[in-house]
């Protein structure tokens, strides 16, 4: 059904006029810039990237993020998705780039925008991707929401996980709080929240926010090992227990996403100062934040 | 930002790369066998059709309508979506046509493909559609869930709603039954349901089922009316107003709608009938329910 | 399966052993004094009566209905369910004889028992009985809370609806304001219940509290008819409908009715007077609440 | 024990040292720019006014009402609570003296005050008032949310009720559309609501939005006729009765209130227009909206 | 009032035709095949066996359990249960014997039957227990969700605790991993699922799935010494903290396990494969699964 | 705004009138008795106490707590709270003096103050104070909830944590927990109340029940430490932060306490013991538990 739609003729003319979705060599060109894709036996790889070096944060690739999601999503080809990021880091930023003035001073459709796809990069990850999940997070960084909302997130021993947005002067609404905040519990997430502190791979490991920590050598093979382990099991099991086990995502961001956006949103832009506010993370790049 | 980001070049180079959209070109073209799409002033009316005449339920096009959603929600050229259907149905089919055997008698990949396409039309509906929606029933038919869906639903006096998978021998689990439980209370839907009655567009008005109730002429107009009265607001008004308003299907869907799918398959399948039953819906002619 | 596992011996041993529910001759024998009970081509009737006229509200019998549930839902014999009573009321009652000492006087074991029995035969009807429902609706009478629970509630000309609990002087727990919350609205039910006031059998339907209102020599043969109706759908079907229809009583007992319980429970014991008040429901005979 | 703690000095010295709460004497001086308290055996009655006549909304008011609902709630002098407005209005405002400049325009402190003041009103209400409340809403006007929350809602027949944010530029979040929403349904409130629709008293009642319509010279006698009905029953029966006939609006607000509130806040901000927008509504004197 | 309800003769005859349980004496040997039940002080003992040795899945048992669970619960005679297993494993099964052919091969009502087991012995256990419960776990197995769903639970070290249905080519819809995923948080148990993994006494431990571990030797004793303490406290005390420890058992089953289920037997049904798949568990023998 | 409403005469009139919060000076000094109070540059201590020494439980205390967290909550002085007690002990308490004589034999006003205090404590906890809140539990004691309830909970090596009501006779309802279920896991909250047993703060720690241990000598500094860091973030961001992090509290609150507060008081008040039963509590003293 999934690659051949002509194979059901036998089925009468019902389901002709079928459009496929857009096909990988479209949606993976279209995105080159951000991600590098490949995909062998239904598996697919998503690797995060700047130049083919450490990702580097930008707003189109944070804009591009809920659709690259649909498309690989839509696609029946895909059928386990591996994602993950190059070199040494998960992702980098520098605050002086990515913020530039108060977002109170942008226009309201910049705003909107910054707001919008903070928003769909979420919901789009547990509303259009129905398959199993397995991040593979590489080194330090932060933006990790969608690490850790994969089924299995693997971590090298040098990654952290972190919310940085109390410490450098906005509320945590933009996912990673929500995701703690559901696997380390309420108590623990909140004072690492409150005081920006890190978790190292091992403790994140211990406290059940990753599946696993391995040497960087091993971590993709060991994604990939998992993703063909997966593979032999029937389509219908692999659907079924990746609904069964992200189902309490799903619930999550509906009851709760939306207001935590929005607080985010509203705090940043109603203060009217520009976030970060740079005297708070003035030791930001010693402690490898971004 | 939405139509133009190179307005923003003077926030240095973080946006540089982004990847707009399919746009309207492209995606109206490509889905144009079931939805003639046109769009005005920041209004996008999608008309379902079938050789541009009233709509004939087939599988391509209950396949499509989730990339549907999330094309016209990812394009911030559409701001209001009307949605409607051509001639005097919303909606018709031909039982023999579009089930010629006991699903249970198909491959895995057809009944998961079926499963999937049922599934994703109504949770892309509810997850990708981020702006003021509208729908203008032109007449009676079946699958009116996402018409019910809507934050507006314009009726004309012969359009009539039902859930006939009880009366033809299967389970309500598409979405219809979920979203009458949840305007016209438990008790109503379920004696509706079992009995497979149909609710006549006054009845649905005083349910609290449809917004108005307009003859005929006057249906486009009156969605064109109000859409530009929308429109007249805030950006952020009419998205924050929409998110308001849709809040209850977003939740009702994530916490309930999985499970609907799942009975009305499971049951489905596993009771190896050819469903509809032919006997049971001898009289749906008559009835008009197909 | 149901009728005859011994059709199954060729998948082996592993059915060997198997313990049938008890029979419909023993359960029907043993609540006779509360239920008469009658089945037909798996339609099962249960008629409450006292002396086979109108049922006389009992201690016993109010112990017994949650067994009684059990021993229904387990027998696969019975497909549909139709509880009705008998003569030209509901339910009566003799507030003398039924609380004749405060129930804080009472014996510990005395008041668990009674607010066991309470709770049990809501959680017990939601939880036990796994296909469709029918409530016929004789008369007049207070405790219809279980009739209104059922997936479809008939009801005739004469029958009204209320919860007579805070004009008596306690609070509404016993499952009777949970339900017409849901149905009628928060708002309608509060007056209702605040006043004491009987919703009459056209007003509830009008208000989605009961499904059809008919004239007594119909109502029965109605429910039969729409029992015969269901049961010419496949068993599968007629399960995941009623699973389907009843899935708000269940999440609204699993969330809400235990501190509905508690709270009538405690208020009654703790406020130390012997409920109904006589004073407060002086005028009770003539307006035919007990 | 409510109105004398030395009447345990039996029980040992635990109890001394009682702080008793604010009495009434007190709260009704200082909150007596807004509202006439008057008191009799039990039932607190609040009317809102300025200078005596029809109230006129003022930021001052806005802020006090949480703190109003929190000493009322503490003193359990007040058993049952009646709130109501002076002469043939609920509530009048003039936007060109409530808002006079764009709030992003406004330092970061009144946009938090405005904002935590709008929060907490609605807050403080379903969490501080362990009471039956009953409102005589005896005109139209807009911020009926805390009107409407009450247990019975008693309106004259001149009353009417809509939510006017959409209409005049902003986000519908302050609680009046979580108050439609949950009591007349999802569909019939955000056609009220994206139309800026009136509703009138009688459609309000048959909606299920008012517990009944009165003419004005039985409002108030009205109101006080079920509050002596009410006192009637034990203090257990009311506390426990209010408990559960108030529990939805707990559950609703604590779930989805936040969200509400932040969208309104921030889709007012971030647009940073001056809302109500004049244009929007020019017509509003005529339509007696503020 | 439990033991002797005639006690209750001075409360006049509302209490007359009280129809008392199922006694101890015909449960337990009705249900003797399957379970060996000994009860002294209140305290009773259901001990699954086959043959009075290790328990032995078949079928017969499964459909027994959902009114073992009833007759217990009804049972006042029963106060604190003890569920455990005999020798040195909890539950045993032959994949051989157990699954013969692909479900989808079986009859309509085979399927049902299945489905209907599985699903109520869960729902069954949650809805119809109201003591504290007890579970020791005496070794390996699978199918142990009803001892984790227990208040407490107890383990040998060399108990394990796994859920082999994604291995095996299905979907873990059962109820294991619905309380996996509660008591070790969803990223732990996506990955022991996905995985296959067993968790070992001493690790279930660590991660809050059992209450202790012990030598096999006094893993008895020690229920029994726990039982024994409870039953030192009140009726009520014993009822009411049972019913809040389990009360998020009873909201997760109502908003999750029909979900669960449902994706398990379509998964199971739909993929139209024997399962388990032989060739997926070919090595499980040696790993002690089954 | 806050801090000096007359700044804002330049927009109009509309905030003439404004009555300030209870004033820090006017609250401090009412409940002295219970709580020293100091505050610096917005950061408010509350420290228990009784004659300046150890706090020893007491029914004024527990009466006022609900209206000392309004008063503090109010005022926007305070933008962060400290709460802590005196000495080495949390909370002290003699069962003896506390509770004289069975619940049951008091009056229904005693009774209902008891209960009332015991849910609004709570209630007013996170409904009232929307600041970052600091727990410093300098000791072992019961009645931790609120502390456990804070955002940051610190403790002292010496510090324990336990329910002692299932211990003592009664239900765990008052909070405790509810907060230890969340905290630590059904699994292992339902094994330390049934048995009573206290968590050392190391395990507390481990746990995520607390989020760290400190010397004695450090505690009330890293609590200062903490709250300075916090200050140093905008208004805004504070506040959204705390929304954020609290917002699961609010939920379970609103969803599951009132049902745990009503099964204690009906088991406590139905079982007519006196409670704690003393010779359940026997060694109490010895292990410190009051």
């Amino acid at each position: 059904m999934a690659s051949d739609h002509g194979s059901h003729s036998d089925h009468g003319d019902t389901w002709t006029g079928h459009v496929p979705p857009v096909p990988f060599e479209e949606y993976s060109e279209r995105y080159s810039a951000f991600f590098k894709m490949r995909r062998e036996n239904g598996v697919i790889e998503l690797r995060l990237h700047t130049d083919d070096g450490p990702y580097i944060h930008n707003w189109a690739a944070h804009n591009a993020w809920s659709r690259v999601w649909q498309d690989v999503g839509n696609d029946p080809g895909n059928q386990v998705l591996i994602i993950t990021a190059t070199g040494d880091s998960w992702f980098r930023g520098d605050p002086d780039k990515t913020w530039q003035k108060p977002i109170a001073d942008e226009e309201p459709d910049y705003i909107f925008q910054q707001t919008y796809d903070g928003w769909k990069l979420i919901e789009s990850f547990v509303g259009n991707l129905d398959i199993p999940t397995i991040a593979a997070v590489n080194g330090p960084g932060i933006h990790t929401e969608f690490a850790l909302l994969c089924d299995i997130t693997l971590a090298v021993e040098e990654a952290d996980f972190m919310d940085p947005h109390f410490l450098a002067g906005s509320a945590p609404g933009d996912g990673q709080a929500l995701v703690l905040q559901a696997l380390m519990g309420t108590k623990r997430a909140a004072y690492h929240i409150y005081g920006g502190k890190p978790i190292p791979a091992r403790t994140a490991l211990e406290l059940g926010i990753v599946s696993d920590v391995l040497p960087r050598e091993q971590l993709l093979d060991r994604a990939w090992e998992l993703a063909e382990f997966i593979m032999q099991r029937p389509r219908f099991a692999r659907w079924a227990t990746h609904n069964i086990l992200a189902r309490p995502w799903k619930k999550l961001v509906a009851e709760d996403f939306g207001f935590h956006i929005s607080q985010q949103m509203l705090s940043t832009v109603a203060s009217k100062e520009l976030i970060p506010i740079r005297s708070l993370i003035a030791d930001a790049g010693a402690r490898k934040i971004w």
